[in-house]
């Protein structure tokens, strides 16, 4: 694949001399242009030592206005330190539409050492791969634009670039130790990268392959396709308008319909039985911060479904200080500025902590969905997107559990009148609330769905028969208990490979 | 100060199971009407070891709608971990209005323990107790109401508490040898603690100090105390609108007309100038990681100053991976939720980088002012909390350089007639410009009143004339490259002790 950056491509003094005050002028424009744009772009710059990497970026950096871009160096972690999912740096610093963001060291950095150092196998280097793959695509549909530039030198010219550096005593602390180790393994890099690069040049995110031996031609070359990539993106003509799917219809036998709501635990040993598993999740959860796992607990199901009420019981088995409840509601503006996840990815809990979310990303399928929030295309792709975010999860320890709470429409009803007499409750039976009832067969068909395209190996759904409440917070306490339990006794990456009984 | 906790207050199972149950609705019904209320609320829970801190959260997370409040328990850190100003971990934590947060351990804990163990001297604890009582001034002006409680128990009591926890099976993990370690020094830390109360014990931000021993007394008086201290505060009426202040007239003879603004450096050596101090400033940037220190640099002065130009002069000596340009516009919803200072604090540069503010939280005193976008209690408060925020600043190593650029408004009007005659610089002289304009004066003396108050012995004001941009670049350099020199000579303490030569 570099074969064709080893080619000798060159720019002499007076073509670039010429060309650059040009390049400087549209870069600015497209710049100034992709403030008031409803898409943000992402530049990454990744690349051999010695290719110019940070020459380049500074470069960028002189051309641009410094105010609309940022720069992130996030070096690679190692794996003791790491508290989140490999992306979660990366998603943290998403830029915001309109501006710009450079990635200096990228999310390819470390499954491509990791695998060339052997401190992964064939098997995770793919699936990190694919997992990238399924990033880069979710942040192209959100509308990000995503320039992925490779800088590539051979290895003689490495060699010649990095005695050059060290030979002058004011480059000499460029080169380090580290980058003499790279250079003896460049044989060993090279078709590891190759692959990894064959893998994500998709269609929505080419690699640009920059040959970077002549510093004139490795610069006016990046900042043509930045610019050219950019232009070409404002000047698109937004697409028309999808037409508004019908509401879907519940299937007449459906997952939730074959629940029994109605289920009642035994009474008597109602209080004896949530003692004992609230005791047991206490218990647990001291253990969390110690095996390096957190917990993550999703409520789903219509209103009045008794979800704060299963919140209330799990957490009066928590310390305070261990765990968050995040009520999901309307995004701030600074959420809206960027993908879908990226609220719930700032949110996701550190080592020994439980983040309990009430209502959580299924809004997409469910109410984004049904109130016709986003097009067809972005919930459609939603189902994927949340089961790679869920593995990613479920891949760095986070013991992932989702509970949906099954009423039926006359129950629900039941409880908005109940709610209403009770002034404690605060509650008034809105216009809205009807309206959504009537939605009830749509709302049902839309979650059946989304059961059968999220419920997954690694991160099943666990449907609760909630018409009677005792019998709903038993079950969601049991199945919390058993299932940190479960993963407490296993390693965290074993679900790779685990076959279901 | 203890001793009104001493005196065997309890509370009957009877009256506490009375209690009860109005206590839960009110909070309730306190923490449903603080959801759409203009504030926030602050709780601070301390006490010693023993005395039932990590209880009495556990109950009010129970009692209270836990989608409304978050608990932050924040272990002290090491000094050696600490990469930002000591308050920086409370200011990212302040929960945005209408919502709850309860710290358990808080910005006391690290004050206290380092001055009993005796790794600060009075000097330093008493400035540490001022800059508290300067940051709850600054909480409460911006709205929050903070409530602090101090959980009391005697040292008899806290040893027996211990033992009967150790003694059984259940609770038995809970003692740790840190706690039999602080019951032996007890009676140190007593009086360190009463003189923290004192101290800190203002009219915004009372110490509640509540006797411990009795688990329902406890109980039951911390929620009272909550619930009329927030019933109060939102049944109290708003303030009538201060009558807007008369525009500043700036005097015949001030600081910035004492400025010769056309000064002009020698053309000829300009470019060698330039070059000496970006090579010096880039080399000095390298060292400031290994030297523990970060820098932040200001630009502040009217449009078209120059402020962008100088900005790019210094950037072109730095590293793009570790400086950021953070142009200040106007606030997010979430920024506008908390108060004024949060969103400079969030980005705080760590270790080894640089930030360039363009435009800073000066506009407080500058166009808020003017443009009367906040009250004059708002910006006359505000010299006294930058000041405090920019000591903290230079106290954990961080090399702050504020500069003023200064030109005439000849000057400024022959900038913007250039500007809009140049195509690439996108500008159009527009009514609000002009406006502005006539509002010269008022901001000529809203910048001197500036000047006067916060141009500190720890954060001097550099005012550049700007008329030249030569020259005006040359002097920010040169002024940046010996601040930071000079800085990485120096611990970054002593300023404190330093006499101005």
């Amino acid at each position: 694949m570099f074969e064709v950056a080893e080619v000798g491509q060159k720019l002499d003094r007076d073509t670039y001399d010429q060309l650059v005050p040009q390049l400087r002028e549209r870069l600015l424009d497209v710049q100034f242009r992709l403030k008031s744009a409803d898409f943000s772009v992402v530049i990454v710059i990744g690349g051999v030592e010695g290719a110019g990497k940070g020459e380049t970026v500074n470069l960028l950096m002189e051309w641009l206005d410094t105010r609309g871009v940022a720069v992130h160096a996030l070096a690679p972690q190692g794996h003791r330190t790491q508290e989140h999912p490999g992306l979660y740096r990366f998603w943290r610093e998403l830029p915001p539409k309109g501006k710009i963001a450079i990635f200096f060291g990228s999310w390819y950095t470390r499954p491509i050492v990791d695998y060339v150092f052997r401190r992964s196998d064939e098997l995770r280097f793919d699936r990190e791969l694919s997992r990238i793959v399924d990033f880069e695509l979710m942040l192209s549909n959100e509308g990000t634009l995503l320039l992925k530039f490779r800088l590539h030198i051979s290895k003689k010219q490495q060699r010649h670039r990095l005695k050059k550096l060290k030979s002058s005593s004011r480059t000499a602390w460029r080169v380090t130790r580290n980058d003499w180790k790279f250079h003896a393994m460049y044989d060993h890099f090279r078709p590891v990268c190759s692959r990894a690069l064959e893998r994500t040049s998709t269609g929505h995110a080419l690699w640009n392959i920059i040959e970077a031996a002549d510093r004139r031609f490795r610069h006016a070359t990046t900042a043509q396709r930045i610019v050219s990539a950019i232009e070409e993106r404002l000047n698109r003509k937004p697409a028309l308008p999808q037409p508004a799917a019908a509401l879907p219809v519940p299937p007449r036998v459906n997952v939730i319909h074959s629940l029994d709501l109605r289920r009642k635990p035994d009474e008597q040993k109602y209080s004896d039985k949530l003692d004992k598993h609230q005791a047991s999740l206490g218990h647990l959860a001291r253990q969390l911060g110690g095996a390096n796992r957190a917990v993550v607990v999703v409520f789903e199901g219509p209103d009045a479904a008794g979800k704060g009420g299963c919140i209330r019981r799990i957490v009066q088995a928590l310390d305070a200080r261990f765990y968050r409840v995040l009520p999901i509601a309307a995004p701030t503006d600074e959420e809206r500025a960027r993908p879908y996840l990226w609220r719930f990815w700032r949110h996701l809990p550190g080592r020994g902590h439980v983040a309990i979310y009430d209502r959580s990303w299924y809004g997409r399928v469910l109410v984004e969905r049904i109130e016709e929030l986003c097009t067809p295309n972005d919930w459609q792709r939603a189902y994927a997107e949340i089961n790679s975010f869920e593995e990613q999860l479920v891949d760095s320890g986070i013991v992932l559990v989702k509970f949906w709470l099954a009423i039926s429409p006359e129950e629900q009803l039941r409880r908005f009148q109940e709610r209403e007499a009770t002034g404690y409750k605060r509650y008034k039976l809105t216009g809205e609330d009807l309206r959504n009832r009537e939605k009830w067969p749509a709302y049902e068909a839309a979650a059946c769905e989304m059961f059968a395209n999220t419920s997954t190996e690694t991160a099943p759904w666990t449907l609760v028969e909630a018409e009677d409440k005792h019998y709903a917070r038993v079950k969601v306490l049991k199945t919390l208990v058993d299932r940190v339990k479960s993963a407490l006794n296993c390693d965290p990456k074993c679900h790779l490979k685990r076959r279901p009984k």
